[in-house]
């Protein structure tokens, strides 16, 4: 069995030498970390916990688990219109992976890689570890930086803006119905929707100083815009024809079944924002130089609750309670 | 059965009340914080996981895990001579604390009250957590601040240098045969050293510009300092008769097994530091002003590995093989 020096060595250590290190004073191996915030930044962190089927299914492959893992801490980041800087990985395995040598070493250089991976791709070095025994969940701590004053937050959503999301709606939900039915092609669009998420982080970049709230649906859109609505003490008046859902997700669930997935599926990441009407097409345009697509779907009210759609139908999809939308 | 968000809100979220919200810009409940490093520090950061039945018996005293799962955290920043600042908790919940309601809340209630109290005792603000369900297990992110240029690490040590350890080793080894044995008195001062342990921040601020170099006693003293000897690349000379054996440690072990666990026993969670033997003086003074004791134990040598103790007869304790020392 590896112990823990060995495995963090091996699969875990290699990572950082591929990235920028600027901003690392002390990599991993002391006892801590030792990092250099950038003058005129906020420090932007989050931790989030992936556990083993509840979060993903424990025969997912390696690299998605290992991709996933990240890819819900860093939306949270991109929630904020941070950029990712540095991150941090406790991991509890669980020990039946290491019953046969190869395969633990199969399973942990695929998770690596699936990990390396988005870290490059969003410039993120991991600078900490914690591997233990047990059974299998990662938590990972994200830090990312933002211009003092200019985060996006929950709370600013006025009367008159316009609600929007990034990308589509539904296809996480799409996707783990189809790995439910046995579905284990990573290429099907749904199933990479929901086991290969991608952090908006450019696109909550590209929003600051346009958007006036923003956050990350990983909880259903229902329920994310409850803690929007909440925060900026608002209504909400929904298009549930303006939806724009995933590519395949009607011939999937179904009319009923795609605007359910829609409103109350988890694990989309993509982000709920809001906008003074005149604002919308310039976040269009910005967002469009990415490839990304923003849809208004609504727009903020005096009145509190939503409208527009049958929300007692729909509701919030609590990760906790481990329940399948 | 308690949601994530109502169990956050009740247990968690009261206790940043209490803190000190200096350098928060944007308290948790949005989608990440937002804080605010001062100038001239360097970020501090680690993680450590404590996994139920691996790293605390599952039935510990709430409040001893909730305490104990920040302190070997903290820990860490200690060894560093950084000052605690933030926290983040990323917790996944056995589902089998909630089966009774009166239960889970006497649970998280003990649990929140041992966080807490820590938390306050180092001027640590919760600022981030998640709450999963799964197998019980606690990730906690930490990260404080040290004067650039000032931080404590492991590569510093010279031949000459005098190894020396604050307080007393061995206790944890003892306390957990204690809690094998049936011992549920936290008042014992073994058992309280397993489940209470201190993490020495004070010790490590004191110790700046002082010591060559530091870390923590996690894996037992022998483990770590294999660590310091690879970082600083010494070798050490150990004196058996000088290592400051917890109290009661040997009633409770006998001789040669106090020796052993203060030797290889993990989670003592004290200072392993080396100094100019000029400086040890002036730091076991400024530790007395902390009321905490310095102990040279044996000093560098150019030959590398250890002497002075039979050390082929005590390996290091590696939490990951989740073997008792």
């Amino acid at each position: 069995m590896l112990g823990e020096f060995e495995l963090i060595q091996r699969y875990f250590m290699p990572l950082q030498e591929a990235h920028a290190t600027a901003g690392i004073a002390l990599e991993n191996g002391d006892d801590a970390a030792l990092l250099v915030p950038q003058a005129g930044q906020q420090l932007v962190v989050s931790v989030d916990t992936s556990v083993s089927n509840v979060h993903f299914p424990h025969d997912a492959p390696a690299h998605a688990i290992g991709h996933r893992a990240l890819a819900v801490a860093l939306s949270d980041l991109a929630a904020m219109g941070a950029t990712s800087r540095w991150c941090l990985m406790a991991m509890t395995l669980d020990k039946r992976i290491f019953s046969g040598r190869a395969t633990a070493e199969q399973w942990l250089s695929g998770y690596a890689e699936g990990f390396h991976a988005l870290c490059q791709q969003h410039a993120t070095a991991l600078v900490g570890g914690d591997v233990t025994s047990g059974a299998l969940t990662i938590g990972i701590t994200v830090m990312g930086e933002v211009p003092t004053g200019q985060a996006l937050t929950r709370a600013g959503a006025k009367i008159g803006d316009v609600i929007a999301v990034t990308g589509t709606l539904g296809g996480a939900a799409g996707g783990l119905a189809l790995w439910r039915q046995g579905e284990r092609e990573l290429s099907h669009p749904l199933l990479a929707r929901y086991l290969l998420p991608q952090p908006r982080l450019a696109a909550g970049v590209a929003l600051r100083g346009v958007a006036t709230a923003a956050l990350d649906i990983s909880d259903g859109l229902l329920a994310d815009l409850a803690h929007l609505r909440k925060a900026s003490n608002v209504g909400c008046a929904l298009e549930a024809d303006a939806l724009p859902l995933a590519v395949g997700l009607q011939e999937t669930l179904g009319h009923d079944g795609a605007i359910k997935a829609a409103l109350s599926g988890g694990d989309d990441y993509e982000l709920l924002v809001t906008l003074t009407p005149k604002n919308l097409a310039i976040a269009q345009q910005r967002l469009a130089n990415l490839g990304l697509s923003l849809t208004a779907i609504g727009h903020c009210t005096e009145t509190l609750g939503v409208t527009g759609v049958a929300v007692s139908d729909y509701e919030g999809w609590q990760h906790f309670s481990g329940e399948a939308p």
